[in-house]
C-alpha cells in the first residue's frame, strides 16, 4: 500500500480455503472445495492485534474497497469515501480487511468458478451458499490466514449488514463490535418480490441458457435489466426527483418514438445496467440474491430474540429514513432484540431523502456516526484490557 | 344485456372511426386511420339524455368493465365490482360506456392492428399515441356514433385518471362532474423509471424482435417480467406483507435450488407474469406505457394552473395512503390547481394499506363515496334543469 497525493495503491490477494478433500459443508448439505477468497487488508495489524476491522460488502460489492489498483484506474474502490488514511474507518488507525463473497464473481468462488469435477464452470451446479457459508469462509480467512483473533469491528451495509449480524452471532468471543447498516435480519415480501423479478429478467435471457454459458461472454440482457430494477429500489421517489425530475436527455422535447431515452432517468436506468453487466455474472446475481432472500434469523434460531442469544458485541444499528427497501422498522426489529438480550446497541435513524444507497454516498453525519462509534469502541476496549494487565 | 342472477351478459362491440381519407391527426403529427374502437354499455340512455357516465380503463383494462360475455366467462369485466345492478355505478340509473383505448390490444387500434400500407401488423410503425389522441377517440364514440352529448361523469383511475383530467380540459361543456382516482397530472421519475424498466425488459427479448412478431404468437418473456414489475408497484409492501410474509410456497423448507419459487410472493408473481402475457400484446405495453410518461398538463399547457383554466366539471379526486406508485401529494396537486381556478373540488385521501389496485379491490368506503358522488351530481343536475325549465 502506496500514498499516492491522498490516494494509496492495493492490491487484492488470493488465498484457498478447503483443499479437497478438507471440503466445507454448507448450510444447504452439499460440499464445496476448493474455495478461493479473493481480499484485500489496508493498514498495519497492531502488535496487540486489536485494531482489525473486517468490511462485509453488500450484493454487488467485492474486496476492492478503497484506494486503487494502478494509479490509472478510473475509480477507487467501492467504499473509498468511508476507508483510508484520516478516513472515518482511518487506515492510519485500523487494519481493515474486505474478502470477496463466496458465490460471488470478484475473485472468490461462485458459479463463474470451474467445476473440479467437469472442468467446466459451475453453472447452476454451484451449491446454493447461505449468509451464515459466507460468514464461515470470512471467518477462515480472518483467523486462519491473517491470524487475527480479535476483531475491534465487523462492518457492513445491507447484505453486508446481514453478514455483519450472522458474524456477532456466530463467532460472539471474536466480534468486539458490531455495525449493522440499512439491513436487516430477514428480507420484507416486497425485497423478495424485487429480486425474484431480477432472476426472472435473468432466466428469460435465452443466452443464459439454464445457466450454461461461456464465462468470457456472459448473457447481459436479463442482468441488465435486473440491475435497473435494483436501481431503483436503491433510490427514492424524492432523490430520483431530486436527481432527475422529468428532464428530457438531450433534446428538448419528447422524441414520440422508441429510440434514444426521452428522459434523463431512462438514460441513467440504461447506463447503470450497461455498466454492470460489464463486472457481474448472471449466476452470481442468482446465487446472491437467493442468499438474501433465504437469510431469516427468526426462522433459523427459532425467534429473533433466540438468535441474539449469545451476543455480546457492542452493536451501532444504522437506518436511513428514505430507504424503503430496508426500512427503518427493520432496523428497530433488530434493536429491540439485541436490548431484550441486554445487548449494548445505539441506534440511530440518519436523516436522508436519498433512499437504501445513503452508506455509498458523501453523507457527513453518517460518516462521524460510525469513525466516533469506531474510535470510542477501540479507546474503551484499549482501557479496559489496560485495566486488566494492572489488576494482573 | 340480460341478467343472470346478479350477473348479466354483455357484448363487445366495435365502431369504425376515421375511415382514410379521414384519418385522425395524433398529437405526434403523424395520421391515424382506419380507427376501430372496442366499447360495451351498460344500462339505457334516460330520454333527456343526462345519465351517462364514461369509464376509462388503466394501462392493462379494456372495455369490459362488468358481467360476462357469456355464462361460462372465468371472471366478469375488471371492474364488475364497481359497476352493475344496484352497484355503486348503478347500471339500473347511468347508461355506462367504456372503451378500449387506442394503441392497446383489446380490441381498439393498435400495434398489433393490421397497417393498410403493408397488410401486415403495424409493431413499431404505429404511431405514438398519447392521452390526448385517445381521449379524441372516446369523444368520437360518444358524441357521433353513441348520440351523447353530456356525460353525467368520466371516471378512472390511474391511467384512467389521466383520461379523466384530459376530458375535463377539452370538453369542459360536456363533462359534468369527473372523478379522478389514485392518478396524476403527470407522473413522477420513479414511476417513469419502473416503466422504463419494464419497456426494457420487452426490448431485451429477443422474440420481440424490432417489435415484429406474428401476432399470434407474441413474444412472452419480457412481458412477463415487466407485468411482475408493475404488479410489485400496484400493492405496498405493507399489503404484500399481509398477504404472502415470507410464507412458502407448498414446501416446508426452502428449497436451496432455481425451481419451483421458495416463496409464495414468487410464485404469485410468475403467475400474474404468465397470465398477462395471454391477454396483452408486447408492442402495446410499449405504447401505453410511453403515453403515460409523455402525459404532463404541466408541460402541455405552461403550467396545472393554466392547463385547468377552463374546466367545469364538478370534481371527486381520491387517492390512497397505502399508494406509493401515485402518492397522495400528486392528488393534492391536481387539487390545488382546480381550486386555484375556483373549480368545485371534492378531496380524499381513502385509507388502505392496499397499495395503489384498491380501486380494482373490494373497498365499501371507496364504494360509497363514489356512489354517493355520482347520485349528488346527477340530483343536483336535474334539480337544476326543473328550475331552468320552471324559470324559462
Amino acid at each position: 500500500m502506496t500514498g499516492t497525493q491522498g490516494r494509496f495503491l492495493v492490491e487484492t490477494k488470493s488465498w484457498r480455503f478447503a483443499e479437497p478433500p478438507d471440503e466445507l459443508e454448507l448450510r444447504c448439505g452439499a460440499r464445496l472445495g476448493p474455495i478461493d477468497v479473493a481480499y484485500e487488508t489496508y493498514g498495519q495489524l497492531a502488535p496487540e492485534g486489536d485494531n482489525a476491522v473486517l468490511i462485509c460488502h453488500a450484493l454487488s460489492g467485492d474486496a476492492h474497497v478503497a484506494g486503487k489498483h494502478s494509479p490509472d484506474e478510473a475509480k477507487p474502490g467501492w467504499w473509498d469515501i468511508m476507508v483510508g488514511p484520516g478516513k472515518p474507518i482511518d487506515t492510519d488507525q485500523y487494519f481493515v480487511i474486505c474478502s470477496n463473497i463466496i458465490g460471488g464473481c470478484r475473485g472468490s468462488t461462485g458459479p463463474s468458478s470451474i467445476n473440479p469435477d467437469t472442468g467446466r464452470p459451475y453453472g447452476l451446479d454451484f451449491p446454493m451458499v447461505t449468509v451464515r457459508d459466507m460468514v464461515r469462509v470470512q471467518h477462515a480467512l480472518v483467523s486462519e490466514h491473517l491470524g487475527v483473533h480479535k476483531l475491534l469491528c465487523v462492518i457492513g451495509g445491507s447484505f453486508g449488514g446481514m453478514q455483519v449480524l450472522q458474524w456477532a452471532i456466530d463467532y460472539p468471543d471474536m466480534v468486539q463490535a458490531a455495525v449493522c447498516i440499512a439491513s436487516s435480519a430477514r428480507l420484507n415480501t416486497q425485497a423478495i418480490a424485487f429480486d425474484e423479478v431480477g432472476r426472472q429478467a435473468i432466466y428469460s435471457d435465452p443466452d443464459w441458457n439454464g445457466g450454461s454459458y461461456a464465462t468470457e461472454h456472459p448473457p447481459p440482457r436479463g442482468l441488465a435489466v435486473a440491475r435497473m430494477v435494483g436501481h431503483i429500489t436503491y433510490l427514492s421517489d424524492r432523490s430520483m426527483h431530486e436527481k432527475f425530475g422529468r428532464r428530457l436527455q438531450d433534446r428538448s422535447s419528447v422524441g414520440y418514438d422508441f429510440g434514444p431515452p426521452d428522459f434523463q432517468v431512462e438514460s441513467y436506468l440504461r447506463h447503470q445496467g450497461d455498466a454492470f453487466v460489464q463486472r457481474f455474472d448472471p449466476n452470481s446475481y442468482l446465487y446472491l440474491t437467493k442468499a438474501m432472500d433465504y437469510f431469516d434469523l427468526a426462522s433459523d434460531y427459532g425467534s429473533l430474540l433466540e438468535a441474539f442469544r449469545g451476543v455480546r458485541s457492542n452493536f451501532l444499528v444504522l437506518s436511513f429514513s428514505g430507504d424503503w427497501l430496508f426500512p427503518t422498522y427493520q432496523s428497530q426489529e433488530i434493536v429491540r432484540a439485541l436490548h431484550a438480550n441486554g445487548a449494548t446497541v445505539s441506534f440511530c435513524e440518519v436523516e436522508s431523502g436519498y433512499g437504501h444507497d445513503v452508506f455509498l454516498i458523501e453523507h457527513q453525519a453518517l460518516h462521524r456516526l460510525i469513525g466516533d462509534f469506531l474510535a470510542n469502541c477501540q479507546d474503551r476496549i484499549r482501557r479496559e484490557e489496560a485495566s486488566a494487565r494492572t489488576e494482573r
